[in-house]
């Protein structure tokens, strides 16, 4: 027997007590029951996304609701600024290039961010520009932008700004209404410690003033026909009833250790993790400011990143990540969002240390462990 | 303690087991754990469609997986028959429309069905004709349609038969490659005996050609990108993992009881569950054959559909479905697909005359149960 662990940046491990919840008698989507359900769900999550507004909870990956953010707010020809600083900032492109949206690139190198200075900068260089496009956590370098920037620039413009959650949400803090975001994208596998089935929307008023402008064509992702059946909490079409149950569940566990909480204990997980890698003398993939869901590093000259990542499976049954796109086999990517605590850093930490060590690399032994062990100590939970 | 019963037509009761194999621990999508999972779903599904075709898996409704099958096979302008004969067959109808694509209806009656013979002297007549939608088994009038007859005359065609089975697959026989069938369109929360949230399209080779030429855009639903992965058990985006684990539970219980057992055992509490109700002296709303997925029947003169739903649900804690769109108040619905048996159907049955009697229609006691008793034992399974 050797214990499985999931140190991924997504699906993340769902608590039991979760697990099991999911495994009653399924809802029907059409009855009170479900409804009373949903309005819990409801409250939750305006609790969660710091907002007044309704989200929409879509069944799909997250990338689903990337397009719904796409098709629901923009018409033809319509002109978009994207942060490209990740594979999931490429995605924001493909998905605008598909439905015929103009997109004006704003890159940066991969492992670094974007000032916000330079979207406001944009966005008064570039004439009728609809909306920005960004992720928070850019999941595959492991980079946290600076939506509170981008939000002061958009909103002094005509521009919605449009922020890719899925792996901040529950995370990192973005208060929606106090920074201004105008449509915050989700998912349920990352922070929210869920299967992956459930995807969110969730649209400030100028968002939605957008909606009903917008040409572009969406039929299952038709977020004002999703909206006129929220308030009555109905679903349009039949809900991943089952994750929607889960979902009350987690609601509740993060409602009862407080927004803060959660965000302060990400943070100092991440803090940790990183302080490991560094102490064996290993660099870091973020050159900006980092994600506290996810580390991702360099893997040591002479040691192919995918060898990392088979190596933690194959001799310690633990599931990291790769690198993603032309970061592939030059990093790997340690995941500590969701349903994880200290113990779980030393864990993470100490496989590596071994894995490291078994592909030839020179290992002082508990170096990484000790690192993260005196930064927990500095930063009490 | 009232015991629960989930007697709709879908989502369908999940059996106990597959509940529990889904509570496992989550299982990364990118490891080789999922690819084995998913080799042995690709050989189930193919088992189950009757079919050489690969199966793209989606994260959605199958709402989700009917605009895929539209967005990924046709382009702007392109014309189309649409078999319209109840709620579903609008819904494909809308689809095309919000997509751009021109829709000659083939209309009948709800409850009614378009015989094959006016879908072969429609595509004759009208030129140009891409695509036939239609359902197999239509949800919201019970009423089964002639697949094979339609697809007889799409064979001799230009067209493609897109077939919505998502009340048909798993409990009637549709012989995707036998009859011809060009793109076939499922979920996973009816026949499937799974929560909702996977849906799945299996396309011909002329369907495959389609895709090549087809222009409508779509990103997340890009069924080319999938397949290419599919061949290596790979996702495209991050699925629902858990209901993939179920989605092999199912498909071994079905391969142990044989495909040809799991039709006969639809068909044949269908036929009880129509002889129960009628011997009730209630009329099926069904006037062409009638689904072995559900039966709708007239509510009663004088007795609101939505009152029967209700009664079943305040009385007797079962939850049965009223009628959609025009027919609604007007019928209600008795789902009898999935992980249903014999006394399942006696219950419904039982049910029905209590809630018939105190909503004051003449009950003769044991009426409907005792007819579908006869048909279960003249027909044995």
């Amino acid at each position: 027997m050797k214990k499985y662990y999931l140190m991924a940046p997504g699906p993340t491990p769902v608590p039991n007590q979760v697990l099991l919840a999911m495994a009653q008698p399924i809802v029907h989507h059409r009855t009170p029951a479900y409804q009373a359900l949903f309005a819990q769900v409801r409250e939750g999550l305006k609790w969660l996304i710091q907002t007044r507004q309704e989200t929409i909870v879509l069944v799909a990956s997250g990338t689903g609701a990337m397009e719904a953010a796409v098709t629901n707010t923009l018409s033809p020809g319509d002109k978009v600024l994207v942060v490209r600083a990740g594979k999931f900032g490429e995605r924001w492109a493909e998905i605008c290039k598909t439905f015929g949206v103009e997109v004006v690139p704003l890159d940066a190198p991969f492992g670094q961010t974007v000032p916000a200075d330079r979207v406001a900068e944009a966005l008064k260089k570039t004439p009728g520009v609809r909306a920005v496009f960004c992720q928070h956590s850019e999941t595959s370098t492991g980079v946290l932008h600076d939506v509170q920037g981008y939000a002061q620039a958009t909103r002094q413009s005509e521009a919605i700004l449009v922020v890719d959650a899925v792996s901040s949400l529950g995370v990192a803090d973005l208060p929606m209404d106090a920074w201004g975001v105008d449509l915050v994208v989700s998912g349920s596998q990352k922070g929210l410690m869920l299967p992956p089935g459930l995807a969110f929307c969730t649209l400030s008023d100028k968002a939605w003033e957008r909606v009903k402008q917008a040409k572009l064509p969406r039929y299952y992702f038709n977020l004002l026909e999703e909206k006129k059946l929220v308030v009555k909490n109905q679903p349009h079409f039949t809900p991943a009833v089952s994750i929607v149950v889960g979902l009350k569940e987690v609601l509740a566990m993060l409602q009862a250790e407080g927004l803060a909480n959660v965000f302060k204990r990400h943070d100092r997980l991440a803090r940790a993790t990183r302080a490991g890698v560094e102490a064996l003398g290993l660099e870091l993939f973020a050159k900006a400011t980092p994600s506290p869901a996810i580390t991702a590093v360099f893997s040591p000259k002479g040691i192919e990143g995918e060898k990392v990542v088979a190596t933690f499976a194959s001799s310690h049954n633990i599931t990291i990540a790769g690198g993603q796109g032309e970061m592939k086999g030059k990093v790997f990517r340690l995941g500590h969002m969701g349903y994880v605590g200290d113990f779980d850093v030393l864990v993470a930490l100490g496989a590596l240390e071994q894995v490291l060590a078994e592909l030839g690399y020179p290992v002082d032994w508990g170096a990484a462990v000790g690192a993260a062990q005196k930064v927990l100590a500095e930063h009490p939970s």
